[in-house]
C-alpha cells in the first residue's frame, strides 16, 4: 500500500456534540450544493458550506453516453469549489465506487485538500492517485465507522452501512443547525457476507435525537419491496459448484468483494484451486486480502499459468470483463485469445453482475462466443436463486430508513430526475416521518437557517469530458460535435491554392474526402467544378478575404452535396497561399 | 391502398396434397439456406430450394449496432439469390414486422419476383415499396390462412398464429420430401384482442400426418413459462383510465395493433376522444381501420389540432415515439416542442412497449423531461398488471408446439447463437417429440434427401449496411472504419505543396485538423516541423514518388502524435502539385 500519509483523527473519536448546545451558533446559514449526481446517473459530489468552511462529500465520475465520441470519462465541473478555493477544507468519501471517487484525480490536481475515507476506500483511492502520479502529494486520512472527526465547524460521524462494496459508510454531519444525514449508497442487508452489519441503531438514535435533513440514495426507488441480501447469490453458486464438471469461471465487477469472497469460499469447500485473471480483479482481490476482507486458505491460490497443469474439475477462475469490454480477460478468453484462460467444452462461465445499459450487445456477443466454445453460461435471466443482486436499497428499505430517521427535511440524492421525483413522492407520502421534502438538482443551492430551508440560487455545474489517454485532457464540446459530424458522413475538404502575389487561383482545386460515401462516378469532378464556379463568380475583394471566400465555398458545396447525395459531411475549405 | 396488383391464389385454396403420394419425386434434394437471422437478431431471410426452384421466406432488416456509424439499416447479403436469379420464384412473408419485411425494397430492386403475404402484411409492404418508388412494378399476391397456394414444387399452407402484430402466419411448406413447418414469429395467445385464434388444430393435424422439419422462433427461449396474453395489458390500462384526471397519452410501437385497439376501446368506454399523433402511428392505424382490425366509433376520432379545445379529462392521445427517438412526436412533446401535443401537470403518459437495448438513455432522458412537466409516467417496471407484454412465445409455448408437431428434424431459427443453442438443447431434451436437432447458422446449407439431413457446405452471407438517406446507398466497410476512426480522435491533414517542375517543397506545409484535441500550444508548429524534417531527410527519388513520401510522412506523424498526445487521429497527407 506504500508509504502514504494517513492519519486517524485525533480527538474526533470521542467527541460528542450535543444538539442543543450548537444552537448558539445559529446565526449563520448552511448551504448544501450538489455539484453532480442529482438529476444524472453518476458523478456524485456535494459541497456543504457553513460560513467560510466547505466540506465536499464524494468526488465521483460518470461513464459517458455513447454520443460523446472519444470521451472516456466525465467528471463534474467544480468551478464553485475553485472559486472558493481557500474555503475548501476536505473531501470526505462514503465508499470506493467509481461514481463516488472516480473524479478525485482531477479534483485533487486542482485542490489538494485532505481526503477522508475508510481503510478500504482509501486503498482504491491510492491505486487511482498513484496511476495519475498524485499519490505522493496527497493527504489521505483514514476514518472508521463510529469514530467521529471534526472538519471546521462540522463534526462528522461515519456510520457503517451495507452495499455491494465493503467498508461503506453513511455520514452524520453535525452542523451548527443540526444533523445532516447523508446515506451514501446503501442497501439494508441483514446478512452481509463479511458480517459487518448495517448500523440500524445509529440511524434509530439520530432519529430519536432529531435530524435536520436526510439525504438518501434514490438509485433503486423504482423497485418495490426489498433488495435481496448479497447472500442470496450463494444459492446459485451452490447449484453451479454442485453441477459443474469442468472449469468454473466466475466474472463479476472487481469491486464486488462480497461476490469474490463467496466464490473463494465455495472453491475451497469443493476442492477447487483459485486463480485470478485480469488486472482489476487481481489488484482488487489483493487489496481485499490485505485488509482482511478476503481469507484465502494456504495453497488455495494458484497462478493463472498453472491452470493448464490442473484437471478442469479442480479449478475455479475469477476473471474480469463482465461487461464484454473488448480487451478484458473474459472477452479474450471467449475467442480463445488469452494466454492462460482456456475455455472448453464442459466448462461453466458465470456472469455474476448486472448488464449496464448500453453494454447489452457487447455482452451478448461475448456470451455467443462462449456458447460456441460449448461452455455452459449462466447469466441474469430473472430466475431464482439470482446470479446477481443489486447493491442499492429498494422502496421498503428506503422507507425503513426514513421511519428510523424522521428528518425535518428530506432530500433525494443520487438519481436521474425521474428517480429523485419518485423518491420525493415516496417520502412526501410518509406523514409523521418526514417534515418537508425538497427536490433539488445539481447546481441548486439549498439554504438552511433558523427559519427553515429554501432554494437560494444556483452555482455553475456541468460535465467535463475527459479523454483518459492523457491525464488532464479535457475534450471540448466543439471537438465532440466535430467528431459526431465526422462520424456520420465523414468530411470533404476542398483545397484551393491561391497565388499570394496575384491573388489568382493557379491550379485546379484539390478535393480530399474520407468517411464520405455517396455520389456517382465523376462526383468529385463536379464538386471541383462547384468550387471553380464559386471562385469565378466572386469579386476580387471576396477572393482576397479568405474568411469570406471560404464561407462562400462551404455554403455552395453544402447545398450541392446535400442535394446530390442527401449527405451532410463536414466541409472545410482550405486555402493555401503559394 | 392504391391500385396494386394483388391476386388471391386460384386453385390453391382447395389443393390437398397427400404426404404419401409425394414420395414418387423423392429422388432430389431439398436445401434450406438461411441468409440471415440465424445467429443474429433481425434480418430474417431463408431460401428453400428444390432443384431449379427457390422460394424465399421473409426479407427482413436489422437495426445497426452503434459502432456502425452513419448506417441506418442493415440488410442481408443476397448473393446466393442473385447467383440463382433465374431460379427464384417468390418471396413469402410470415408477417409485417421490419425484421421480416424491411429488406424488401433492396431485394425487390434486384429480384422483382412475386411477393406473397397476408392482407395486413401486404398493406405494410405497399407503404414501404411506395416510399422507394417500387410499388408500381411490384407483384404482390395476397394469401389467406388456410388457403394453400403453389409455387413451383412447393405447396404452401399459411396457418393463422398469434403475435404482437395481426394477420401473422406460420407456413407449412409441402415439399417432395415432406412438410417443412416454418413458425414465423408467434406466441400462443389464448385470448388475442382480435379473437383470431392461434390455429392449434392445424399444428396438431400436421403432427399427426408427420412433419419433416420444424423451424421454430427462438427469440424468447431464455424465458421460462408462458408469455402473457396481449389482453393482460388491459388490467394496467384499466387502472390508468380509472385514475387519470388529465389527458392520457399512450405510446406504443405503431405496429402494435392490439395495443392501439385496446386503447381506442377504453377511450370510448371512458368517454374520451381519440387523437393519433405521429406519422407512423397515423398510417398504421389507418391501415388497421381500413382492414377491419380497428373499429373506431363515429365521432370518437378527432384531429390533433382539436386537442386544445377539449378538457384534458376528455382526451386520449395515441402518440408515436416510444423509444425516445429524438425527432418523434413524444420526444418533442416531452420538451414542449410539438404543435398539438401539449403535456401538462396532471397528464398521464403510458409507454406501452419494451425498451429496446441501446435505447435506455434516450428513453429515460425523455421520461425525465415528462417528469419535469409533472406528468404521471407509466413505464415497464416489472409490476403487474404489465404495461407491455412480449409477442414471442416463452419456453412452455415452444414446447407445446414441438409436442404438437413432433418433427423428424428440429431447426431453431430467429435468434443469436446462444438462443439457437439453448433452443436446440430444449428440443433435444424432448425425447419422443423430436427426432434430430440440427443447429445451423446463416449461410449454412442444410440438405435433406431420402436418407436424412446434413450440413452440405455454405453460401456467402453477410450484412449490407445502408445509409437510408438515399435508396440504395450501400456504405462500405472501409468508410465505416474511417468514420469510427474519425469519431474517436478526429483527423490531422498535412498539406504539402510541391513544385512539379523542380520537385521542391516551395512553402511551409499546412496542417489542418478537426475533431482532434491534444497537444499544447505550438503543437501544430512542431507537427509542421516533423513534416519538414521528414521531407528534408528524404531522397529526391522518394520525394518524387508521392506514394512513398506520403506514407513516410504518415508514419512519422503517427509516431510523433501518438507519443505527444496518446491520440491516434486519422492522418492523411495531401500533396498538391503547383
Amino acid at each position: 500500500m506504500g508509504d502514504v500519509k494517513r492519519r486517524v483523527p485525533e480527538a474526533g473519536g470521542h467527541l460528542k456534540l450535543c444538539y442543543a448546545k450548537e444552537s448558539y451558533m445559529n446565526s449563520g446559514k448552511l448551504h448544501l450544493v450538489p455539484l453532480g449526481g442529482l438529476g444524472e446517473f453518476g458523478m456524485n459530489c456535494m459541497a456543504m458550506r457553513w460560513g467560510d468552511d466547505i466540506v465536499v462529500i464524494d468526488a465521483g465520475m460518470m461513464f459517458p453516453e455513447s454520443e460523446l465520441l472519444g470521451v472516456d470519462i466525465v467528471v463534474p465541473d467544480i468551478s464553485y469549489l475553485i472559486e472558493n478555493r481557500e474555503r475548501v477544507r476536505a473531501i470526505v468519501l462514503t465508499h470506493g465506487h467509481e461514481d463516488h471517487i472516480g473524479a478525485l484525480p482531477w479534483i485533487v490536481a486542482e485542490l489538494n485538500v485532505p481526503v477522508w475515507g475508510t481503510e478500504f476506500t482509501l486503498a482504491y483511492v491510492e491505486d487511482k492517485l498513484e496511476e495519475h502520479g498524485l499519490l505522493d502529494s496527497a493527504d489521505l486520512r483514514e476514518i472508521r465507522p463510529g469514530d467521529r472527526f471534526k472538519i471546521g465547524p462540522f463534526t462528522i460521524d461515519p456510520i457503517q452501512v451495507t452495499h455491494s462494496l465493503v467498508d461503506c459508510v453513511s455520514l452524520a454531519i453535525h452542523t451548527p443547525l443540526g444533523v445532516v444525514l447523508h446515506t451514501g449508497d446503501f442497501k439494508v442487508d441483514p446478512t452481509p457476507t463479511d458480517n459487518r452489519l448495517f448500523n440500524l441503531h445509529a440511524f434509530a438514535e439520530y432519529g430519536k435525537e432529531g435530524v435536520l435533513a436526510l439525504l438518501q440514495d434514490s438509485t433503486n426507488v423504482e423497485r418495490r419491496g426489498y433488495t435481496p441480501s448479497e447472500r442470496a447469490v450463494r444459492g446459485k453458486f451452490d447449484e453451479v459448484f454442485a453441477c459443474a464438471g469442468g472449469r468454473i469461471f466466475i466474472s463479476c465487477f472487481s469491486s464486488s468483494i462480497h461476490r469474490i469472497k463467496l466464490a473463494v469460499e465455495m472453491a475451497w469447500e469443493h476442492g477447487r484451486k483459485v486463480a485470478f485473471i485480469g488486472r482489476s480483479m487481481i489488484s482488487s482481490s489483493e487489496i481485499a486480502e490485505d485488509l482482511g476482507y478476503l481469507d484465502i486458505a494456504d495453497g488455495l491460490l494458484i497462478h493463472a499459468g498453472e491452470l493448464k497443469n490442473l484437471v478442469p474439475g479442480k479449478v475455479c477462475v475469477l476473471i474480469s470483463g463482465t461487461q464484454g469490454e473488448p480487451m478484458s480477460a473474459l472477452s479474450r478468453a471467449a475467442v480463445d485469445n488469452h494466454k492462460h484462460a482456456r475455455i472448453e467444452k464442459g466448462d461453466t462461465v458465470v456472469l455474476s453482475s448486472r448488464i449496464i445499459p448500453g453494454n447489452e450487445k457487447a455482452i451478448y456477443r461475448m456470451v455467443d462466443h462462449l456458447f460456441r466454445r460449448e461452455a455452459h453460461v449462466i447469466y441474469e435471466d430473472s430466475s431464482t436463486p439470482p446470479v446477481h443482486v443489486s447493491g442499492h436499497g429498494s422502496q421498503e428499505e428506503l422507507k425503513l430508513i426514513i421511519n428510523l430517521v424522521k428528518p425535518k427535511y428530506f432530500i433525494p440524492i443520487h438519481g436521474e430526475y425521474r428517480q429523485l421525483k419518485l423518491h420525493a413522492q415516496l417520502a412526501a407520502s410518509m406523514h409523521g416521518s418526514v417534515g418537508t421534502v425538497m427536490l433539488i438538482e445539481s447546481g441548486d443551492i439549498l439554504e438552511f437557517d433558523e427559519l427553515g430551508a429554501r432554494k437560494a440560487g444556483r452555482v455553475n455545474v456541468g460535465r467535463i469530458c475527459i479523454d483518459s489517454g492523457s491525464r488532464t485532457d479535457v475534450v471540448e464540446d466543439l471537438v465532440i460535435k466535430d467528431r459526431r459530424h465526422l462520424s456520420e458522413d465523414g468530411f470533404v475538404l476542398p483545397i484551393i491554392a491561391i497565388n499570394k502575389l496575384t491573388g489568382r487561383v493557379e491550379i485546379s482545386p484539390e478535393i480530399v474526402t474520407r468517411g464520405f460515401s455517396g455520389g456517382e462516378n465523376g462526383f468529385l469532378d463536379s464538386v471541383r467544378n462547384v468550387v471553380v464556379e464559386t471562385l469565378g463568380q466572386s469579386s476580387e475583394e471576396e477572393r482576397a478575404d479568405y474568411g469570406v471566400i471560404k464561407e462562400k465555398i462551404r455554403a455552395e458545396l453544402k447545398r450541392y452535396i446535400s442535394k446530390q447525395t442527401q449527405k451532410r459531411p463536414l466541409i472545410m475549405p482550405v486555402i493555401l497561399e503559394i
